[in-house]
């Protein structure tokens, strides 16, 4: 009789996550052209043949890494609005808690930004994802009355430009600006500009 | 005598300009790596030796073109907001001039997001460059009363994510939705968040 599956998976999910942490780190880092599956396995800890267990190649590992950050951040968001009565709150609880992901994911940035270039799919699919779930939100808050009639994917887009600015200005420019300070000056406009 | 230095210097900023167009279009198509000076001086037609005249290096020609579309996005900017009677008049038709202008250059965005990876620092000097200019321009409306007081910097960094993403959503996504559309609905936005 063989051991049961359960442990194995989750010991092999955990090596898995390890591996996907170490190339966030690494490829964040040195970009992905200087950046190689050696590298990567050696943050992680683990042998170079344990990595093809999980990934293919380079690329396959880039790609997963974009989909989980973006599958991450969701989950962060979601944590994050979850208590909001309104939408006009859960833009406020979304950006406070899309700023909490980024710094504590720095190399986000980087990652998402070479993505353009290393797997164009993979960065269209990232942003996609976030705008049609992001432009349906605010459709349903127009139509429940929350916020001022307009088009919501014309808002929905400079929504996210607002938070991926203001977040690229703390991780990539270094700004020092609390997130707390940082989203009350934005909700002022935010909260103004969407109002009933 | 040797003929006047005039025409000879104006007939060299025209060759120099025509390689930095052509190194827009290059560099933007085929990214940084893949792009060679062959291809830039066979698109601008140009000989191999006369690109040397004007640029040591394909890192040369890259930080200048990042320089030089920063100028030219500064002056159709203020071309934009020449008649415009007070800021939020400005934040209108600079968000205008600025789909425009990308729409006109639609290389734009592969060129400066992978400025990121070839030269930081021309990256960090485009975007800080924008960023102090359209800082001082809040403060000071803030100062006439023309908009609600609030932090200059946040609102810098997120008018220009608005203004970045809604150019991205256009040229990078290809989004269709005319120009004057898009303003139009942006601008309700920006201006209830901003006005008294």
């Amino acid at each position: 009789m063989e051991a049961p599956a359960t442990p194995k998976t989750a010991r092999g999910e955990a090596t898995r996550r390890a591996i996907l942490s170490a190339a966030e780190q690494v490829i964040g880092e040195r970009g992905f052209n200087d950046a190689s599956i050696t590298d990567i396995t050696r943050e992680a800890g683990v042998a170079q043949g344990t990595f093809y267990i999980y990934f293919k190649s380079k690329d396959e590992v880039f790609a997963e890494l974009v989909v989980d950050m973006g599958r991450l951040l969701r989950e962060a968001l979601n944590d994050a609005t979850a208590e909001a009565a309104d939408r006009l709150s859960a833009e406020k609880e979304g950006l406070r808690g899309f700023l909490t992901f980024v710094s504590a994911h720095p190399n986000l940035y980087r990652i998402i930004q070479e993505a353009l270039f290393v797997n164009p799919d993979a960065y269209r699919a990232y942003f996609e994802s976030f705008a049609d779930g992001y432009r349906d939100a605010l459709a349903a808050a127009d139509a429940a009355g929350e916020i001022r009639p307009g088009d919501p994917d014309v808002r929905a887009w400079m929504l996210m430009g607002i938070a991926k600015t203001l977040g690229e200005r703390a991780v990539v420019w270094g700004d020092t600006t609390p997130i707390d300070a940082v989203v009350d000056a934005a909700h002022d406009m935010i909260v103004n500009g969407l109002k009933r």
